[in-house]
């Protein structure tokens, strides 16, 4: 399924992780195995986090009208209902270093990047859908999967067999980069 | 230099860049060359960002004392004044998705995870020092790198060739997945 590292100077098959991770929005039959499930977990955890404070926490959702929720609650998200598998990455502010958002944020993020790499890894699609700092997002999703006061939905990521493929790439670009100062 | 996975339930050495990519807090002798620096550059801007705003910036530190200047800046980022070569991402609210601060956060963390799995896949040494939130950290990052009004500081990260060994791990921790709802 998987194809190549086209590009000229990335071309690394040590880096093939990085660069072959595309948002995947389609997905075909088949289902995604409590095993991998784990090891996709696994590797979230495996973000370094503030202080160590791991605020992560995970809402892993198989159940098809409870995906459909989610695809009505996120306008960019509808794929998820089509997804075998959801995971919904949220933080708990209360487990947060110094319970602040601003860190829990970045924990967060990372895990998912994290988590997105390692499906990828595994031949799996999968897409992260945006949750905060939408204020509607946010109070939907807190409803749906019923998430305590302190718990924050981050992102949703829909996660199924790749229907699509797409070519490795990076968007780098050098006007972004400063040298020892701006 | 690097170990193998030894981990009993994740042990698979396509995931090795994920578990075995550790902070790494001291630096051995020795230059990361440009072209590596912009392969680290590739590798974090291929992360996803919202609405692919890309609102990520870098500056790549290699002066002496600048890289002291921002160790003296962290309370727990002193080692960055031993590694030859720091990058801080920022992030530039203008160019955010919908110009928020929690967007600009999601993808400038997704960045830094990229980058940090590049840098252990080449065989370095790296080390995510927070910045953002913190008012003092941010105002001393702006002063020294000479930032715009409208760029965050929100990371900075220490690389250099691995002067300590880390096995691989996750923080895996069962509590904190939930199924279909909390």
């Amino acid at each position: 399924m998987r194809k190549k590292n086209i590009m000229n100077t990335t071309s690394n098959d040590k880096l093939q992780f990085i660069f072959g991770r595309r948002s995947i929005r389609t997905y075909a039959p088949g289902d995604v195995s409590e095993e991998t499930v784990t090891q996709l977990l696994k590797a979230a955890m495996a973000a370094p986090s503030a202080a160590a404070k791991d605020p992560w926490r995970f809402v892993v959702v198989r159940k098809k009208e409870t995906l459909a929720a989610i695809a009505d609650a996120l306008p960019n998200g509808r794929m998820i209902a089509s997804a075998p598998l959801g995971i919904v990455v949220c933080g708990d502010v209360e487990a947060a270093h110094d319970r602040q958002l601003g860190y829990l944020l970045q924990d967060c993020s990372a895990a998912v990047e994290n988590l997105l790499l390692c499906a990828h890894a595994l031949d799996l699609g999968a897409c992260w859908l945006g949750v905060y700092p939408r204020e509607d997002r946010v109070r939907k999703l807190k409803e749906i999967l019923s998430l305590p006061a302190s718990v924050v939905p981050v992102a949703a990521i829909a996660i199924g067999r790749p229907g699509e493929t797409k070519e490795p790439r990076t968007r780098f670009n050098r006007d972004f980069v400063h040298s020892d100062k701006w």
